[in-house]
């Protein structure tokens, strides 16, 4: 599980920074790849990656703004285009769907896989066996939603060697007992799984924000996270601003990371007011109150490891 | 008057090739820029030239498909949010009025300058004194322009020499002489302007295409051209691929430009099935059949000279 940034700029693309975009990368767990927002010239910073198109499988949305969105159309019709076959499920506030499908029509563009829409509100917008995900409004004078993704606690490893001092032979039962079931051998013994299964592997939590002012919504989600994505728009010092704005500090986004107890906190969605050099400043800003933050930029990945 | 390749490629971007933009520099002309669709990234693509969004006046685009429109929200957002404030005039087919504004509205995006449609149909869709731009229907399956821009006409140049053998002294009288006017001098003689000017200056032709199937309207349009722009979306003896999809290989293109006694030829919406080392080869396919061919580059800069 991996976070890479594809844009981690405000507003309007810059040369080092474009427009909002970030990939939650689920190879090894499901083979696919989760976006968060599509600012215009996603697609063309997918290209400067190993991200193949295809493998999207959700787009979640935080909110409509232009430079969250305006890469949607052209992302859909290019992985179409590329032989994209799989299903794509868009997931975002009320008004993505016509928005997506004005493009799309007015285009006349055809896709060759299943699009489908869920208009999001606050609660669980998505769930399976393996993963859970969470919305909550956040304060943006827009409807923007924060998500937080949960993966589910997973069996611990196969105590392979302790299976084997009790006789129990490698074989599709194997894969029983390690889910944890009751299992009922050959020759009639009862094995309970659990007895041969380390600690349950804990699942992780990322939490990526949309645009927001500094709100408890954005705690609630952030609550243990092993990553946080927040927003920092302005540097510390600028809360004026940034209320007026409806955007966070470098300094209220560390605020919060620290108010919910997450593992690290990455700071996105920088205004180009910010050169190069301010960009360890701000870093610093955040640092100050809580030491586990790093500054996104384009390109950066970060890995979220699985705690055994 | 230059024209500014900002992306030469076909369908979908690749890393050497965006998609369809194309920049009308007319700063010594008229303080302006014209911009022929508006693919996506475009505003990205405007940031490695010494371009000014707000000096765009205008945008013709040719046709409604994907790879000519989608940047065209964000670009008009961009220009906007960089203080941007004279108008901006959006001519397009019908629809492109309701994609721009659904894409506005939908973001909550408001600019700080007048924006105008026009949806344009056949004939002249754009006249002051100083140029006429005129459209035709091309054959692309949808709706898709060429447009053929035209400089007027101007008065030669002053022959200052003349004027002074003849006793005129330099003052306010010199720019009514320049304009070819009879001139009523303070001693009551009539002077005859056109006697004092050297030949009109030429206005210059551009013929910039939408894609395209090989059709009768791009050689009209393309009639005596300083400049046409083409696309060439195949190679030369794909004829049967271009048909079926609407679109003309190399040699098509070079017949056009040949059969119109254009000056000069310059290919453009290559395929991303040609790579780098093919390039060479479509331009000579073209250049067999009319040898004044250029290949079109993103970036690539073609200056159209006025001729004297
Ligand atoms: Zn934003
Ligand atoms: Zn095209």
């Amino acid at each position: 599980m991996e976070v890479l940034f594809l844009g981690t700029g405000a507003g309007v693309p810059a040369k080092l920074r474009n427009v909002t975009s970030i990939a939650l990368k689920l190879l090894e767990e499901r083979g696919s790849v989760w976006l968060f927002d599509c600012g215009e010239a996603t697609q063309h910073q997918i290209l400067h990656t190993t991200l193949k198109p295809r493998r999207v499988e959700k787009i979640f949305i935080t909110h409509l703004h232009g430079d969250h969105i305006y890469g949607l159309p052209g992302f859909l019709a290019s992985r179409s285009f590329q032989g994209g076959e799989l299903d794509v499920t868009v997931y975002g506030p009320k008004g993505i769907q016509n928005f997506v499908e004005t493009n799309l029509s007015v285009s006349q563009t055809y896709l060759k896989y299943p699009l489908h829409f869920v208009e999001v509100s606050e609660g669980i917008v998505f769930e399976d066996e393996q993963f859970l995900v969470e919305a909550r409004l956040l304060e943006h004078g827009i409807a923007s939603y924060g998500y937080r993704v949960v993966e589910k606690d997973r069996p611990g490893v196969l105590l392979v060697d302790k299976l084997k001092e009790a006789g129990i032979e490698p074989g599709p039962v194997y894969k029983k007992i390690k889910n944890g079931e009751r299992v009922t051998l050959k020759d009639g013994n009862v094995v309970d799984g659990k007895k041969f299964t380390g600690p349950d592997i804990k699942g992780r939590v990322v939490t990526i924000l949309g645009d927001t002012r500094f709100c408890g919504a954005a705690k609630e989600l952030a609550e243990g996270a092993d990553l946080l994505i927040h927003e920092a728009t302005f540097a510390s010092g600028e809360e004026g601003l940034a209320h007026e704005y409806f955007h966070s500090t470098t300094t209220q986004a560390a605020q919060i990371a620290k108010a919910a107890n997450a593992k690290k906190l990455c700071l996105t969605h920088i205004s180009s007011r910010y050169d190069r050099e301010d960009w360890k400043m701000l870093e610093a800003e955040a640092k100050k109150i809580f030491a586990m933050t790093e500054m996104a930029h384009d390109f950066k990945e970060i890995e979220i490891p699985s705690v055994k």
